[in-house]
């Protein structure tokens, strides 16, 4: 199978992200008429525009479209396609704001996090527990109404019939498997130390399946896909989106800040059981296990005492093992367009997807 | 119009409220087996199994079914509109689970909340907060999931695509308003007290349209209903989901917990700004108003405080003058039956629910 793609008529990733975002500026100031006409707050709006015009790669709206091209759907991708992969960028919105009132994180996409606003926003003149619990409340809010709003993107997208009901059980077993990885997550930390097994259910479900295979499996299904096409994503999605959230869980400790605009301390303040840690855990010496009970999980861990856990992640071999998962996975996914029933150009988009995802700095 | 049913082929409410327990059972069966299946926790079906079956009137579906009724569907409800009925009973937990935590209420329906429930079972060995902690986090995600499930109850309950056509844009309609309604009374605490329209504004959009109009016109809808029907069950419906809010808050201060299943403290703790509250904010002296001020958001409120408070709600007659609001707005939506189109037993069980929601004691 060829690497090189044909000048013309190939996908335009930059055009979709644009397409992207017009939709969701389109649906919110439409929102926020609505909101206004029944004299509602328009906080609401303005903390999903901020947040969703921060930044954030469109990593799923832009899959989407990457599994409609593989699948045969044509370059110039229609409105209704692009509403749908738009959704997934709202779905995501609702997963992001509800996470970070869960891990109670201060900052996302370099900015505060919509319930740190929201606290500050509604906070003047009360307690920091009061303004902390109706920032929560309000960004819970917030959250849920996009997740109502991205099926709203999804079954009013213009979508025919046929390609609602093929999209429909896609999305369904999405959301419901997404919320099952962070459910493994959140409880996690009841489960013993090193548990590898639980670990990689967490990045499957929480990424792999949710970040990368479902993206694909919806554009391809709106393109009118069979099994093959399916079957070929799921082969190339799942190796990659592993390897993808351990690229994330290394920059999560490792990181430049300015670079992913979250804090490195986050991950480790929260104690968060990524297969990093689990690996570290398995493989540390009595001293090193100390360390790692001691200062991961700590909610004050400063600059000092992070160093000294990447210390133990780097003596473990801990760090140079996920570097090795991300290189052995990646090969795996690029290994899997070899046969793949698709155009040429949709497997070079996707082979140079799978190199940005697992080798990047934010 | 007559108000004495027909004694054959009426709708029975009892067996609609059994049908949709049914309906929820069996799929919460189906989502249990499937997570085992993927080796996921079974926490998450228990809590929400546990929820649903500990209580709850079943308002909302039964609402659904009186719609469907009162448009001219068939008494003996199909199961598709039985399960679109239950769909709002799945919404609902949703909603509840969500408004508890924000609240951070220990009780309901006679037993822990859910995120009371959660923080107990994974909190062993961990301090309070850390429980407290993961407990939210848990029930935010099983909340989300119910929403995401009512969603499946919905669109998989075998409608018709004309019936799903009809239905769509009246649940989304009200998915959004009743966050909106929520946001405003979380966010009320920002605004003067006092603020009468703002109080009426959220028992709109938090109770009356989504708790009375929406279930109604959602079963309306799937029996094909018109524009005069829908009128007529919106002129009955608005006036009546205030009455049934009003008596909710009266309930919630004055109500017996052993007949409400919920702290008569929990809304004064929380200074929630419910419309008995603003109208004796608006009435009192400025010895009561202090009392108020004092007391009403006290998370450490007491039985001697809270007696207090209703006492100043008696003496500034603001219990009386949500009584008589009630006592109006009941009139108000039996009135709206007078001319209504619908068959002689639906209005005469319209007009009984009236009744039976808004003198009530739980």
């Amino acid at each position: 199978m060829t690497v090189d793609s044909p000048v013309t008529a190939s996908l335009d990733l930059a055009a979709v992200g644009s397409a992207v975002d017009r939709a969701l500026e389109g649906f919110l100031a439409r929102k926020k008429r609505e909101a206004h006409a029944l004299r509602m707050p328009g906080e609401v709006h303005q903390a999903l525009s901020d947040f969703l015009f921060a930044g954030g790669k469109r990593v799923r709206p832009l899959l989407c479209a990457a599994g409609w091209y593989a699948a045969g759907g044509d370059p110039s991708v229609p409105v209704p396609v692009l509403t749908a992969a738009a959704s997934l960028e709202m779905f995501h919105t609702f997963a992001l704001i509800h996470d970070d009132v869960m891990d109670r994180s201060d900052t996302r996409r370099g900015r505060a996090t919509v319930h740190r606003t929201l606290s500050a926003l509604y906070g003047a003149g009360r307690s920091q527990e009061a303004a902390d619990r109706i920032g929560a409340a309000a960004a819970i809010l917030i959250g849920d109404l996009a997740m109502v709003w991205s099926d709203e993107l999804l079954t009013g997208a213009g979508l025919t019939p046929r390609q609602l009901a093929a999209a429909l059980p896609i999305v369904r077993t999405m959301r419901t498997e997404v919320m099952y990885g962070q459910y493994l997550d959140v409880v996690a930390g009841t489960s013993p130390r090193g548990d590898l097994d639980r670990a990689l259910r967490v990045i499957r479900y929480k990424t792999a399946k949710y970040t990368v295979e479902a993206p694909l499996h919806l554009g391809a299904a709106l393109a009118g896909a069979g099994a093959a096409v399916c079957g070929a994503l799921t082969a190339y999605a799942l190796p990659l989106g592993e390897a993808f959230q351990l690229r994330d869980d290394l920059l999560g400790v490792f990181g430049s800040p300015t670079a992913t605009g979250k804090s490195r301390l986050d991950d480790l303040r929260d104690g968060k059981r990524t297969l990093l840690l689990e690996l570290a855990h398995q493989r540390a010496d009595a001293e090193q296990r100390r360390t790692l009970l001691t200062l991961v999980g700590d909610p004050l861990l400063d600059e000092d005492g992070a160093a000294r856990v990447r210390g133990v992640l780097d003596r473990t071999g801990a760090r140079v093992a996920v570097e090795e998962l991300i290189r052995d996975r990646r090969e795996q996914a690029l290994h899997a367009m070899d046969d793949a029933p698709f155009r040429a150009d949709a497997v070079a988009l996707l082979q140079r997807f799978a190199r940005t995802a697992t080798i990047r700095s934010a």
